[in-house]
């Protein structure tokens, strides 16, 4: 347990006003590992206990640091992160791992033996584990990611790495939860740097090209740098480095460029920017998805909604005017069906 | 112009009650040209003219095959869609492209010296090419795409075709307006069958691999036919087909297997339960895309909320708390700030 977070948590800056009542979030508060598996288990089915406890240890998160860890299936995201959890647990730092990448081994289950060895992180208490199934509404999935997140931060991990996969638009709103978002790629892996290239893809924060011992490795590395030369020649300068995850290497240098990156925005003002547009696009995200669900409930038993879509079905009414009434009747203004 | 698309349209069964009052939905059915190009921009620009056409011409939609291309940059979309745009004007077909694909030649402005030769089928009249920006929200464009898509539709095109690209789940909402969704890709692209590997992307109804000159072509064909293999054995079997665009082969397979799969859902009922549940998503997608934007609107300029905001950036408000204020605030009810 880092005790000095701990300290530093019950210093009247932190914001704790008052102590939570339930015992399960002072327990996770208290760094309860089974406590947090609890939670997180609550805020994944959707259980208002869930809600309840991210609600009472708020005040205490804001303290880790959020790293997102996105890029294609098979690039060996997983296998560098458990490199890197090694070297944090060299400094005693505790860890949260949440994977929300049906293609990892975290998802998949690590301890049956995966190839990769992550078995000892799985048995030290200052590392925590955890996936998300990615079934279900997308919305769903980032809300309940950010709630869980919030729920590590608070059981006093010093970093939460959020695992994602993708090579396009859809993993955005899992990683604008992080403070530094790094994209890991592999020699081979030309979509994504097509992606980037186009346009297609945000430019994230750092960039790994693992696998490295690939001879294809200087050609990837190049385009990458090509393409970062056309943006912006201010701020921050993102590093492309290479790694060998599987043996380690490259990761001390990864861990100095996210050390380095974190420097940099706490310095400019630049983190605490991005946690306050991104909190405000959660709330957005979260209310906007209540809203969908609760309209989605409403039309699922209303005969008059089904008659309508039964019209757009038909070619006699168009899916925006649909919408439209369907929303006047969720006002309660008696609509012209 | 399709003539016997025209006479079909006009009779009782394909259920226009009452002619469009304004000339710009008239002149649209009547197949003109800027009429479409006219009426597409008022839908872009959220133009209440623009719905007001949809909703006129809805009743003559739902001829159109709808053909949705995907796949990540750079494997060619854009030149296999002119190759099979060729071979559909050999039939006197009338094609539209619409392209959501920021990275494509077609958004990009292919009359101005593309490598591709689209400049044949720029000066064609059977053939209607508009581009979407990819800025702005996703779910604004996804909106925007399908009312293009309709008035494509509604203007007497025997066949819409779709570019958008995305290697994960980014590009779902677009392609979801498709009755046939083809994933392209190449030798080298090998994020894309990771993603089908890992089940993170959907199993499209058609697979391309283009640029199949590429030595590595028959390795990625076994690849992707291993991942098939492990799917239903029921129904549509997913053909993989090899294209080399730039000199046309393969693509009269392509538009065989095209033909092929429409026959198929056609005759197994799958093309209407898909239209069914597309529209139905449809509605659904923009009665929850108004209720967000309607949200932030009302958030904008309230100062209450704002403070809210603070709250939250300042960790004595969580999220969901916040959202739920705000959400009740909406409603009228007065929140407990």
């Amino acid at each position: 347990m880092p005790e000095h977070r701990r300290q530093q948590r019950s210093s009247p800056e932190a914001g704790p006003r008052q102590q939570p009542r339930s015992s399960l979030a002072r327990r996770l508060l208290d760094g309860d590992r089974r406590a947090l598996a609890r939670a997180i288990t609550l805020v994944e089915n959707d259980d208002a206990a869930g809600w309840e406890i991210v609600r009472e240890v708020y005040p205490r998160t804001g303290q880790a640091a959020v790293v997102g860890f996105t890029g294609p299936p098979g690039v060996g995201k997983s296998t560098l992160l458990a490199a890197l959890i090694k070297l944090e647990r060299d400094d005693d730092r505790a860890v949260a791992v949440l994977s929300v990448d049906p293609s990892s081994p975290f998802t998949r289950g690590a301890l049956l033996g995966d190839r990769i060895r992550l078995g000892d992180h799985f048995l030290d208490p200052g590392v925590f584990i955890r996936s998300m199934a990615s079934r279900g509404a997308l919305g769903g999935l980032s809300e309940a990611t950010l709630q869980a997140a919030l729920l590590m931060d608070a059981s006093g991990r010093d970093l939460v790495l959020l695992e994602t996969v993708g090579v396009g638009q859809g993993e955005v709103d899992i990683v604008d939860h992080a403070d530094t978002v790094v994209l890991v790629v592999m020699p081979g892996s030309g979509d994504s740097v097509q992606a980037l290239k186009a346009g297609v893809m945000e430019i994230p924060d750092l960039i790994v090209v693992n696998k490295a011992d690939h001879p294809l490795t200087d050609t990837m590395v190049r385009e990458i740098k090509a393409v970062l030369a056309l943006g912006p020649r201010e701020g921050w300068r993102v590093p492309v480095l290479r790694t060998e995850a599987t043996r380690g290497e490259g990761v001390p240098e990864l861990r100095e460029q996210l050390a380095a990156h974190r420097a940099f925005i706490e310095s400019e003002g630049t983190l605490s920017a991005r946690r306050r547009r991104n909190l405000r696009n959660e709330v957005l995200a979260i209310a906007a998805n209540r809203m969908r669900r609760e309209l989605e409930d409403a039309i699922a038993g209303d005969a008059a909604v089904q008659e309508l879509l039964e019209r757009v079905v038909r070619r006699e009414l168009d899916p925006a005017s649909a919408a439209t009434l369907v929303l006047r009747a969720r006002r309660g203004i008696t609509p012209r069906f």
